[in-house]
């Protein structure tokens, strides 16, 4: 039986999507196809657009047919962590195959640059250090050191967004689920980055996003049911909506209690506080913050800490950065849940088809993630949401 | 040369305030009024209806010459800190006699209860102790006490919370500032409970409140100028207006953070923080959280505090609870400032005139606290209102 993991964002569900949905699906010969999804927050350091509830909905009335949540702690994260949380779950789940999307489009390179590394390590390493303190930033580092070892030229080339996950991907599995098939598509004219589309049925999430925040028409770009869904939504979620939140928390903060936050280092804290004072937006904010040592992804990600009130204690606690401790269920059809209680038996850690009090520390931590990614509505109605978060079962779409 | 101090809040100003600042200053015979002000946050846990500079401007307005803010670490307060802090006001002034409002109208008795004490205290204390075991407030244990020890009749009764009050002036006096005269003057009609007005030209602060809260019109009650100003004022503040920020903050807080909070006890901030998700508005999450041993001015102080941030580190790194750590001047007239410039030499504490970068501990923390006073405004106006408070001079009334 060929299971097929894919990990994604869904923010909000596109036709690129679709189409990675399908072809992956052709390509692995799937008889199930698993979704391993973001929660509240997303791997740049954004809060998702649209819920996840409905971003669960949009993947199954798409092809999906389970939905799991990728936990907080794994979700909003470097790369390598991000890769390795969604590779436990493909392990504990008994996913077949991994598909992801890629500006290189074939899988056999990345397998060899995954060998090439495990050979050069401790070089690489090196390298990478040696870049970083030269004023790289940790992307920038990898691509200098891949090239100071002279690397084979096939190789996938790491300063795509893209390709970067998918090493981290293939570089989890090698070392915690060897036997997962990684497979890939190539990414469909736009690149992740892009801001107009080039093509008539296909843009990018981000050139997605920006549209939707100058109000334009969007549907030729999404399958129907993710016009319906977003069109049912009573708002979209930016950054911008939670600045007053973060302001007010970040404003009122003892400095002790702003330095103990998870991804915080020393100094940046004073001047994200001091700075915060003289912004009256997000992105104003950001502007001002950002330097070359801290770029814009890094800084969002310290933000929406801040916005959960994650601290490094806690973090630690909750997590070893490679395995998730829980499996939440946040949607899935007919076959989905047929394949589910087939491989609960050997499912090591809680699984979550409903909510109970007792809850893993990594879903503990994501439960004040959901509550945070509320903050931005009048109180009457975040109660609503977090009702509806955690007392509701999962989707179920038949 | 006579120096009168009043310790006020003016919440807002009104004709009560009036009669006695000028009882007051013919009792005294003053040659100068300093009235010693609350700032954003009150006694009995409240934000103030009117940022301090309004009300500054009110006091300046009806017959005070100099406005001396209480910093937040004495104002809001149990009494005996909040009274403790007044006085160490007065005596770094130099301010001669004290005045304050009550229900008894006599200062003798004030002077007697504090000297039967002061013989007694020893077997008050394990009194009062007794009854605060026995399930009492801290007011009721403290009248039980007397009681006990037959203390003479009458001496004021300190169920009123007027009296209260003066007690613990007269108390911080005989113990920190034993040169200081007290007086006080018998309050007018209004005890300070009342909702509804039982005469044509005083009602008490706490019914001008309600009536503002239901847009009744209160100008029969107060001054003209208090009348104009509040005019002048885009809103009035309610707790109701914060609970969007203090419920964002305590959903979000590592519970070891809300632990750390001042004047948060063991227990009570699960109580609190459960009960939040519940809520939809303050005062229903107030009275959710209620309890015989938790009153409602003891919840409103710790919800204050969380607001602000405050914790128990800061707050004892910050102050003894006796005396203050500098003067905040919020306004004056020709003849406040001639004053303040003879007195300045006895001053042994800064004195803010205008803003420094170098802020005691005591105004840094009520920096946040006026910081935190503001989150009800949208980010722009915050800004704004932050700016009032420390770029500008104190108000100047000639």
């Amino acid at each position: 039986m060929n299971v097929l993991g894919m990990v994604v964002e869904y923010n909000p569900f596109h036709n690129g999507h679709l189409y990675h949905l399908e072809q992956a699906g052709t390509q692995s010969n799937a008889d199930v196809v698993v979704c391993i999804m973001s929660g509240p927050f997303l791997q740049r350091g954004e809060p998702a657009l649209v819920p996840k509830r409905e971003r669960a909905e949009m993947a199954l009335s798409s092809g999906a047919d389970l939905v799991i949540e990728l936990p907080y702690m794994f979700a909003c994260q470097h790369a390598d962590i991000f890769a390795a949380g969604a590779v436990s779950i493909c392990r504990e789940l008994g996913i077949t195959h991994l598909n992801f999307g890629s500006e290189h489009g074939k899988a056999a390179p990345f397998v060899q640059l995954v060998d090439f590394l495990h050979t050069h390590r401790g070089r690489f390493d090196e390298r990478v250090r040696f870049h970083i303190q030269g004023g790289c930033s940790y992307a920038k580092a990898n691509e200098l050191a891949y090239r100071d070892l002279e690397a084979p030229g096939s190789l996938p080339d790491l300063s795509q967004p893209n390709n970067i996950l998918g090493f981290h991907y293939t570089n989890a599995a090698a070392r915690m689920y060897p036997s997962l098939h990684i497979g890939t598509i190539k990414r469909k004219n736009a690149s992740y980055h892009d801001i107009s589309p080039r093509d008539p049925s296909i843009a990018s999430a981000t050139s997605l996003r920006h549209m939707l925040e100058r109000n334009e028409d969007i549907s030729a770009y999404i399958p129907e049911a993710s016009r319906r869904i977003l069109a049912g939504l009573p708002a979209l979620r930016y950054w911008e909506d939670y600045f007053s939140v973060l302001q007010a928390k970040m404003l009122t903060m003892p400095t002790a209690d702003l330095a103990s936050l998870y991804d915080m280092s020393e100094g940046l804290h004073h001047r994200m506080q001091r700075l915060m004072k003289e912004a009256t937006g997000f992105g104003q904010w950001l502007q001002l913050v950002k330097t070359k040592r801290y770029t814009l992804t890094r800084l969002q990600r310290t933000a929406v800490h801040l916005l959960t009130g994650l601290t490094k204690e806690e973090a630690h606690a909750a997590s070893d950065g490679q395995h998730v401790d829980h499996l939440r269920v946040l949607g899935m059809n007919a076959r989905g849940r047929t394949y589910l209680n087939k491989a609960k038996k050997n499912i090591s850690i809680p699984l979550y088809t409903k909510m109970t009090n007792k809850k893993t520390p990594q879903l503990a931590v994501g439960e004040r993630a959901d509550t945070a990614y509320a903050l931005l509505l009048p109180p009457s109605e975040r109660q609503k949401e977090w009702r509806r978060d955690y007392d509701l079962p999962p989707l179920l779409l038949f």
